[in-house]
């Protein structure tokens, strides 16, 4: 590995699922080794890992994990008994539809099974995990061939190697652009309420040797105003069939702040995900569920309250950013510049 | 006073400037008394107290302190003594204008001081900060006319009694169309870095009974997305001759997103200011000096790191909207719609 891409948050080790808790960083590192399916499921909903495609990838191991609980229980309808299993990762947040991807797929290799149907299912969710990393890379080259040398880059939470299989997604385009040269600066959003642009996606980059400035939500706009960002690059919890885009909340006021100095300014707004999480299901982003967190998550800051007793917080995870906002989807498979449900179509029939 | 305007952060009392200690709300409730000018220009430097119009206030209290120190030490040259404490207090903040407009009239005060100057003084501060509430009280009802019955407002930073001689510019609109049965929901941003919203507006609202929901400052697009923002409603630190407003970062990006809702939702942008915060020598908002504060308020929270050691943060505490986005300025002297220079000058020829 090159020293900008160090990290793998996602890990199967000794027949164990090894993640790095993110609730901890930057402060301490500490990894979780899981081994059994209800450990996994609360690691997903308790946020130990996030970012959709790591999500994904988490599940298909735990699939694994419950797969090997249920043929020591009762290896003769271990089939029927792992329903439970899926259910409960399915349960266990809603918005990104890569877990849905997985599960599906895992599915699938509990149903072709064979005779050793614990190591086909490991060689299901590792190509899963392997499949991941590829389609970053790939999309790293994408979206960087997009950016021209001495850009700056805006990015909001974290779709790093943190948040996917390895590279990552938004971060991965990052990745790659600095490497081959092109960016001037790469400016990150703290990201409120769960700070992940602030706690892992600077302790991500500097990791990695890639000089990062943060900003409060806020002051995006002003950054852009200043023509400081000629790139807005995000990732995606779920695209759906028009081009719609669920991601982390603050992603849809990014999207409306770019097209407003885009004719001054020229800035940009790139969506960057793979195809898993693309949901050709939903005709468009109305539709998706959207997690609403604890509200303590806005009222406290680390433990602490900062607003006063008996206060009340609205928390959506993620918000919805119309097509019309969106000037490129870049995913392994291709790039879809101002998406519609046509070309998104034609995009997917590409080979993967 | 009512039930719902109970709170006086600047205070003048037996001689001495009592100000509440807005850096440990809501947690504490400090006062501190203040009776030498070094400690009142630090206490706006340092954000005891904040906002435009109670900047304006202290520093015109900490005239009299000055005043007092120097009548003791040299009562015959007290006038060319007292230069350096003006300048001392002129440097505690650049971007609210109110600072310099109530030193401007506490000169002009010194000037005319006969032989008892500083009663002549106080009487001089008593009045800017006596003639600052009851603007706030004329705003409130000229701000609350423009809402519509069943309404929901979204409010940044804090605009209110903290932040001005009482009752509030922004906040004040809201307690008046509150007080008139108007508003359906009251939303606040959180306000990153320094959470005047989550820690001084809730707080404040939240003491004269006034309902509020507070969310994370990247959510208010989506708030906006779903219909329930009907006017976003804002202070100034200083309104250019053009119409031109600067605010607290995030302001610029809210007018934005009120401005992309306006016609699928009737978001309106609302700034409520006195006239004391309007600057008719600056011809538009590029030319406001921007105070940009230290890294360490976006990289701290509480005193405890959330970035990795040696992250870098872009802090600026202010962003400068232009006037095009606004769709009301509400002064003492009027409201104007859609400002520009000849209506703004127009407004400032009004009676006070």
């Amino acid at each position: 590995m090159k020293s900008h891409d160090t990290i793998r948050a996602v890990q199967w080790q000794d027949g164990s699922l090894k993640l790095l808790d993110q609730r901890y960083l930057p402060a301490q590192e500490i990894y979780l080794e899981l081994d059994d399916v209800q450990s996994v499921a609360k690691a997903i909903s308790d946020m130990v890992v996030r970012g959709a495609p790591a999500i994904g990838i988490t599940a298909a191991y735990g699939v694994v994990i419950a797969a090997r609980g249920r043929l020591r229980q009762a290896p003769d309808r271990w089939r029927k008994a792992i329903e439970a299993d899926l259910e409960l990762l399915a349960a266990s947040r809603p918005t990104a539809v890569n877990l849905f991807w997985a599960l599906k797929r895992m599915r699938e290799a509990i149903d072709c099974a064979g005779d050793s149907p614990l190591e086909d299912l490991l060689r299901a969710a590792e190509r899963i995990h392997a499949d991941d990393l590829e389609a970053n890379h790939r999309m790293g080259e994408a979206g960087a061939a997009l950016i021209q040398t001495g850009s700056g880059v805006l990015t909001h939470c974290n779709t790093g190697s943190l948040a996917t299989g390895g590279y990552g997604t938004a971060l991965g385009v990052i990745r790659s652009a600095f490497i081959a040269g092109k960016l001037d600066q790469v400016y990150a959003d703290e990201t409120r309420p769960w700070l992940q642009g602030a706690r892992l996606t600077a302790w991500e980059l500097m990791r990695d040797n890639i000089p990062v400035t943060l900003l409060a939500d806020g002051a995006a706009a002003s950054l852009m105003q200043q023509g400081k960002v000629q790139w807005v690059i995000v990732g995606a919890d779920r695209i759906t069939a028009n081009g719609d885009v669920a991601n982390k909340i603050g992603t849809y006021s990014l999207a409306v702040n770019a097209r407003y100095h885009s004719k001054k300014y020229g800035v940009k707004f790139m969506v960057v995900a793979p195809t898993s999480t693309v949901d050709m299901e939903l005709a468009c982003g109305i539709d998706i569920p959207i997690e609403h967190r604890d509200p303590a998550e806005v009222l406290m800051l680390n433990g602490q309250r900062v607003s006063p007793a008996g206060a009340q917080a609205w928390n959506p995870a993620f918000d919805v950013t119309p097509a019309e906002l969106v000037d490129v989807i870049v995913t392994e498979r291709g790039i879809v510049e101002s998406p519609t449900t046509n070309r998104l179509a034609a995009m997917m029939k590409n080979p993967s």
